[in-house]
């Protein structure tokens, strides 16, 4: 059986070929989604650089909900339609998924994919769920679960972005009236974000009197990182320990004793001081008299680009009949 | 084949029998701990009374982790080992699990509890996770999901009392700074449970300069739901607002489109302000732009003092070989 994988971003989609619900590494490829009128003429590239004239199934990763008709991307003109999908590839099934559920069930498979351990020596392999969570545009998370009976794991799907930002202490709380202005309330994905991190920018250089200096959140993490100014700086720290405690907070949700995977572009921005500095870890670890227990989380940063097509290999494998 | 179920709790044990994965509700009875010596004496004492020399399995659900010794009740003197319960009632496997699974599992049959919605209208039964969530003792959740492959339901396990208390504007955090005095933090069962309630009271007295009236968690309730004292009202007010909130988060993360099921002592104790009074229900739907989708999840009270014991029967039916 041959299938098509899809991970369909704001600004590029990502393609795969599926034999059997395993990934062909060699044959996934990235797009410029600016470089395409839609999404068929890109399927339709795909196919013919790779010789397919046709795939049996298709299976297509995006943030956004898909209806019996097909889909339409939050964040770009595009409109997905299920029929005109099964014609540019002659496939008979064409199945929808929340990115991330596809990242959720590339769990199952993460052994493949490449990925840093933050935690070294924290005790891993130990059977239960894996948690994947992001931020990226967005924030969201979703959990793989083992089954306990011997059948397909489960992937827990979820809305993580819209739950209440948990702050604490005096300077958090200006944190959080900036962030709920216009609002009425600071969710997670409020500061968890690429916005977020721009707004937890802001906010620091309003507390600290300073005009701002960087314009986008992409050059508060770089100068966060690169430790080029103060104000990107703390902003970088505010940003790494909220993540910190929201994902110790969903670790306590879903327990994921195979491990947590950070996943997401402003995630992935902060991969060195996630791992050389300790602010992310401490957040995660300070639940009180839990702080032993969060120990037995193992934590990592994915770095596979090909986690959303790794996922729908494993999604294709499970839902074969 | 025949299994004997056990609800164990700081100040009751409850046992049922259950013929092949079904609980027989006419065999339940409740005793008082107080006054056996031990586990086996409750165990020995119901068999005894239901005519039954011996069962084919036993699963026990408790508040504590279990070895492969067995467990230790964590609010009483109580160790129940596994060979001790196998020699008493004659099992040939005895089997641990979490309270809070527990109730994770009898959602799988939750038709045939006792329940009351608090939401009536909101479109229930569409197809989707159920979420069990309790304040008593302390605070847990669990979530219940269908399997999407025609296999096994999917139990998630969870320590969300051990999550940040999520608190907002200027009167929270000052609540904040109450629970947090000597813990350095505040979860969600230092407000969400008999004692926090409690808690909240002795907050809302300093904050309203009256000396408390009530000196028990259960009185603050009795006379909130009286309406005859108003700091147990506005204390009572808090608790459901942060319950709420919390239920509101807890959503998000598991996205219960069967269902919302509120379970405890002390949620039940608020059972007639829960479905009068707006407040709960108006911080579970205060999720910002998200209010609308927050209508996607019918909410219940969950009245039936058997429902640890259900979800044991459905436990053994699942895991049966």
């Amino acid at each position: 059986m041959l299938a098509l994988a899809c991970d369909i971003g704001g600004t590029n989609t990502r393609l795969g070929l599926v034999r059997d619900g395993v990934l062909l590494s060699e044959s996934t490829s990235s797009y410029a989604n600016d470089d395409f009128e839609d999404f068929y003429a890109v399927a339709a590239a795909f196919l013919r650089e790779r010789g397919e004239s046709r795939v049996d199934r298709v299976c297509i990763a995006l943030a956004a909900v898909a209806t019996a008709e097909g889909a339409t991307l939050t964040n770009r003109d595009w409109t997905i339609r299920r029929d005109r999908v099964a014609l540019t590839s002659g496939a008979d099934r064409v199945d929808f998924i929340n990115d991330f559920e596809a990242l959720g069930y590339a769990m199952g498979q993460v052994e493949r994919l490449e990925t840093q351990c933050l935690t070294p020596g924290r005790a891993s392999g130990q059977p239960g769920p894996r948690l994947v969570l992001g931020a990226g545009t967005g924030f969201n998370a979703s959990a793989w679960c083992p089954s306990r009976f011997g059948g397909a794991p489960h992937v827990v799907a979820a809305e993580c972005g819209h739950m209440t930002l948990p702050l604490a202490g005096e300077v958090e709380f200006s944190l959080q009236g900036a962030l709920s202005v216009g609002r009425g309330r600071a969710s997670v994905e409020r500061a968890l974000s690429g916005r977020g991190l721009f707004e937890i920018y802001q906010w620091q250089c309003a507390q600290a009197r300073r005009g701002p200096l960087a314009t986008t959140a992409v050059e508060v993490s770089r100068l966060a990182v690169a430790k080029a100014d103060r104000d990107c700086e703390e902003a970088g720290h505010v940003f790494m320990r909220l993540l910190g405690r929201v994902c110790g907070d969903l670790a306590l949700a879903y327990l994921p004793f195979s491990g947590v995977y950070l996943s997401g572009g402003v995630s992935r921005a902060f991969a060195g001081p996630l791992s050389q500095d300790q602010t992310f870890l401490e957040a995660f670890l300070a639940k009180g008299r839990q702080a032993d227990f969060m120990e037995s989380f193992p934590v990592h940063l994915l770095l596979d680009d090909r986690t959303a097509l790794q996922g729908c290999a494993e999604w294709l494998r499970l839902s074969a009949v």
